[in-house]
């Protein structure tokens, strides 16, 4: 009897490839310390094996956004690393960001009025809007806004348009944003996500915000040519079944795919409910080796159709199509999207399996 | 002090909806037994909930995708309940099945020679694919397959285009399902989801399947009136922040929407990783009562941006917007989606809320 071989999609995670493109950015901003955004579950890719393999290697920092992600967070790497929580305190929540050591980001005059009654002296951050108008204390009233009794150990803004380097209002910020350190000499400034580390010294300050590079896919606009990272993540999408269909049958839902010939098709179990979003194309990719699939008809909630006339290696029910690798925003384009966006839909039905050759 | 109020984005589930909804499609078919697909954990919905609602409601016959789904709906709903898992059993899943008496749905010639070797006479469901081109025993196979030495306690077909009337393949697929029935007398026949229910009598057969309309979304194609299902699933996006943007500020990532004027504005705690989908358009609505909000540029990954300046009442901090409902339908549509996945991508970081007025 063959071994079991599995009948649910998994994500395959290579946290050497992550650790690597940790380091592509801390190499970028070498006179900054290297934070790290582990929000929505490390982007997808699991907080649980994500953080951990960070703080080996040497990370110190992280953000996430609900204090559930910090608490969580605080549980798997002890009590050494900083953990910031950016979407800041709320009442009910001052003691549980206590007892777990999370720093708030401040965002507003409630919130600073928050910590400055209950967080019993507690270090925060504060996070100033300079133009991306979500969160963040708006910079026009920077002026007005009392920071006493605050034990501040972080100022931060975050950029708008960092994917997009020439866009002027890059610019605009980072002034608003040495006017916003100028006010606090002496206390670490945070700037920068992914694209805004590839916008150059000048917008580095002290600490930065690495997330969607980590995974390996590009923080610039689609148009540009993308930093040389390394594939994080990929799918493999079990066949269950193997057919023919003939000339003029249809594929799936609404009979949308209609078969020009006789053509070999594989069933997977993996749907947009596991996070293969109904919008990819029929030009989008599953990939055999290097050998390319295309989607047959609509996308099912569980259930995917491909064409594998094409392949040329026999496939078996077990064998599995491989997506979101090794293109991930190749593939985010194929679905009229965003690899942010794919990561953080794939869903918990994908068990993530995570490669460590160094461990 | 106030009451602490949620930070993070809830599901809230009316149980009693969902239940006059189940109701509702067995008076539609009241010859046939009404079974219910529960796979991708209830459709988003939440399986631990929902199961053990339908149950009490008097269901008796349960569909699942993936045989995990299958183990964790046993434990739910005890041993009473027929559970169909529909991607069948493969080689070393059979003891899993057998020891928590989960029925495969046999749907192709290997998974019928595992059963038959391995399923200890075990019950199973045959499924032949009438026309939808995905899982199940191709039609023209059917008379060269031996069905000796099983144990079939059913028999189905899905339909591929049952949410559009008229389709002339839905009854070129009730023809193939007419044949196949008589081969096997006496074995009960499956054949419609929601949408096939609809077709009227001569498509009930004996058991349906009913999904997506259980949730209060119509099964039909977007172009034909819905039936009279009632909403079950709304979103409370909680409101963090509060804050004025002045004429010709722009918010958000790429700056995409530039103010016309002033205007009040909130951010929320909800984002694409929570299931909100990047491709809403401004013209969505989140909503204040009866009172919509329009997004203010793009969808970000833990926060969006709504325009509130035309709610009347004060709000707060804490407050909440509500998304997908009052009509599910409507807001897919203004994702470019169906209710069908904007349900399975509701994450996990969601928090499911629970009311049924009868218990």
């Amino acid at each position: 009897m063959l071994n079991p071989r599995p009948t649910s999609p998994e994500l395959h995670v290579n946290l050497d490839a992550l650790i690597a493109n940790y380091s592509w950015f801390c190499a970028q901003a070498p006179n900054s310390k290297t934070g790290v955004a582990l929000k929505a579950n490390a982007y997808g890719i699991g907080m649980d094996a994500v953080g951990p393999a960070l703080l080996e290697a040497g990370c110190t920092v992280f953000f996430v956004a609900h204090i559930s992600e910090g608490v969580r967070l605080r549980r798997l790497l002890g009590s050494a690393p900083l953990i910031y929580v950016l979407h800041g305190a709320a009442t009910g929540e001052v003691e549980v960001m206590l007892a777990h050591r999370l720093y708030p980001v401040l965002n507003s005059r409630p919130q600073i009025a928050l910590w400055r009654n209950d967080g019993a002296g507690a270090p925060a951050a504060l996070h100033v809007d300079t133009g991306m108008n979500r969160t963040g204390l708006p910079f026009a009233e920077l002026p007005e806004t009392k920071f006493d009794e605050l034990n501040l150990q972080m100022i931060m803004s975050h950029l708008a348009c960092a994917a997009t380097p020439e866009h002027p209002l890059n610019e605009i910020q980072r002034d608003r944003f040495l006017q916003v350190t100028r006010q606090f000499p002496g206390i670490a400034a945070s700037f920068c996500n992914s694209a805004g580390v590839l916008l150059g010294d000048e917008y580095h300050f002290d600490l930065t915000r690495i997330g969607i590079g980590l995974f390996g896919a590009s923080p610039l606009h689609a148009s540009l040519p993308p930093p040389p990272l390394t594939p994080v993540a990929r799918i493999q999408a079990p066949i269950i079944q193997l057919k023919t269909v003939s000339k003029s049958e249809t594929v799936g839902y609404g009979g949308t795919f209609c078969a020009p010939g006789a053509m070999q098709i594989a069933i997977l179990a993996y749907g947009y409910a596991d996070g293969l979003p109904r919008s990819v194309g029929a030009t989008s990719f599953g990939w055999v080796g290097k050998t390319p699939t295309s989607i047959l008809g609509r996308v099912s909630m569980d259930l995917t159709v491909v064409d594998v006339s094409q392949v040329k290696k026999p496939l078996e029910i077990g064998d599995h199509i491989e997506f979101l690798g090794p293109d991930l925003d190749a593939f985010a384009q194929s679905c009229n999207g965003e690899a942010y966006e794919i990561l953080t839909s794939i869903s918990p039905r994908v068990k993530r399996v995570y490669k460590r050759e160094a461990s």
